[in-house]
């Protein structure tokens, strides 16, 4: 199947769910979802697709660029572009077109239901991101494609590790060989945190040099192809005390029980019950304050959450992280994730890095 | 005036505005108008204003991070933001509040209406965006630190240039020496454009080598403490042929004339103008498919735009990019770039690099 047939399979898949929202026409403002649909990887597009048309509006800038990605038909539309859709859905009589509800601000919906009267439009949560929860085979050969490098990128970088390096000076040495090996970038803020501010899951990178004898956390992700790829090591530079190297063991354990529960079938909450047990069996599932983990993609945070909340079953083809965590403040904080792909048995592990604890 | 004291300044020229829509609260749901407004830098945050409340609503992750960042009352929510904001509308008995029409899904505003009833919300247009168009003295030293950073980093890798550096390495090579010279990151994909690709606009750096006797394009910009840089060069690498000799100095003079009619109290329009006048007399207007520049600061694109539609006028403390370009297909394009504070009397020019033809 060449990359067109992909793109107009996607969109015959997205509109045999009109039906059910009572649409004759369906359009896609997330530019994301745009992407997913029409190849297009500009940074400003809508897209409107009936049974007959799949019409790409976008502005000037991509007047080459458009047709070039995209096999719909390109309109370039020198104002606002809701105003050109909406007299494309006059053109086209539609009189009822689903939208993204999510993906769109209450502004431009406004907008949108005034220029385009009297077409009616239909809120739906978010059927492209449900489309988007199954991989193809080219999607997920381009994120193991993302994976792979970015744990080539972690390992380079870690050779030109050194006491006294301040973490700024990591993450922009991860980020460097990064784009060395062909990625498009960062897929988000890469965290690199050392010491006590490993406690925070979320920590920027500081000036701060990187002391010995303490914990050193990075979570590092690349774009390549558009497609991201998620993960995070934590390390030891010099000598751990006993309750950090304990903290490092349980979430170890954490993440091999989560990845032992990956199967289809199986819901997306009981991973991360799985995960939670053994911290639990520790005394340190308090300090695990987020969910084991999530889809990605084209997207970096994608469907479904593993969470205690989500009832989406995994099935063969999708692709999440496994990253429980353990974050005591003042004291530090470890997590372990890989990215996964379901199977039909059970999951492929695309992290190639391995998660004994290394010594740095 | 310390940082706290700013915050607190921003906050109360907001509600200046709450009589004009005839709400008693402010509900900021745009991430970087919650940082603008309250300090904090997390992913997920909600800002409640009143005349008598500041309050921060953000998850367990950032639950160290939003109190050392903020001024305003932390309150961190265990599941849904929107829950929580509207348990304390009903707690703090608001009946009217003004809401970012441009920055809320519709899906979102449907369940906080829901959810807060009986208030009711106001739709508010860019009342934030219309206050961060005036840069204060600490966010205008911000913005010249990363305009520095920026030309920095793009000098030191230029002296690592050499013909057959591909436009990715480039890019690479830039975005590293922007973050070793303390930078965040790039506040936009980095732009390495080469021979007839120097035509697109918003070019993604390719593969290729970058050939000789051709022109190249670079844009980059640098976040640096939240604030971003922006800047565009065009090189010659090796001899130029007399089309595109011409077509430099045409975007030069013309980028000359703008910065000239750079000064309080002139409309954003008439800057376009009169970049746009030169390029006239030379015959390549058409060929300038863009707008002349925009304002920057905590985003890379904030008001004004500098596009003959633009009736917002300068006032001194603004910062902008000054921008015109030419972009003939198959042939290629050229791009000047500085930014500019409005000063009491014209602007200063913030970028330091050169702007004569270079030849790498």
């Amino acid at each position: 199947m060449d990359a067109h047939d992909e793109l107009s399979l996607r969109r015959k898949r997205l509109l045999e769910t009109l039906p059910s929202v009572r649409a004759g026409a369906f359009l896609v403002t997330a530019l994301v979802n745009v992407r997913y649909l029409s190849g297009f990887t500009g940074s400003n597009g809508i897209l409107l697709l009936t049974p007959s048309r799949s019409l790409l509006f976008t502005d000037p800038r991509y007047q080459s660029q458009a047709p070039g990605e995209s096999d719909c038909d390109v309109i370039v539309a020198k104002g606002n572009l809701s105003k050109e859709v909406a007299s494309w859905v006059k053109r086209l009589r539609l009189r009822s077109i689903a939208f993204e509800e999510n993906r769109i601000s209450f502004a431009e919906y406004q907008h949108l239901k005034e220029v385009a009267a009297p077409a009616r439009f239909k809120p739906v949560a978010a059927a492209i991101e449900e489309l988007r929860m199954l991989k193809s085979p080219v999607e997920i050969a381009t994120i193991r494609a993302s994976v792979q490098l970015n744990s080539a990128a972690l390992e380079h970088a870690l050779r030109r590790f050194r006491p006294s390096m301040t973490e700024l000076d990591l993450a922009a040495e991860i980020e460097y060989r990064m784009r060395r090996l062909g990625a498009d970038g960062p897929a988000f803020d890469t965290i690199v945190a050392s010491g006590r501010r490993t406690a925070l899951p979320h920590a920027r990178p500081t000036g701060h040099p990187i002391q010995a004898d303490c914990l050193l956390l990075v979570d590092v992700g690349a774009t390549v192809a558009g497609y991201a790829s998620d993960m995070t090591r934590t390390f030891a530079v010099g000598r751990l005390n006993p309750k950090l190297r304990r903290m490092y063991k349980a979430v170890l354990e954490s993440q091999l029980a989560a990845l032992d529960a990956v199967r289809p079938g199986v819901s997306c909450a009981s991973i991360d019950s799985a995960a939670r047990d053994v911290l639990r069996r520790y005394g340190l599932e308090k300090f695990f304050i987020h969910s084991t983990g999530h889809g990605l993609g084209l997207e970096i945070h994608e469907r479904p959450r593993l969470g205690h909340k989500e009832r989406v079953k995994l099935q063969s083809g999708m692709v999440v992280t496994i990253e429980p965590g353990v974050y005591q403040p003042e004291i530090g904080g470890v997590r372990i994730e890989d990215t996964v792909v379901v199977t039909g048995r059970g999951c492929e592990i695309l992290t190639p890095t391995g998660k004994e604890l290394v010594v740095l």
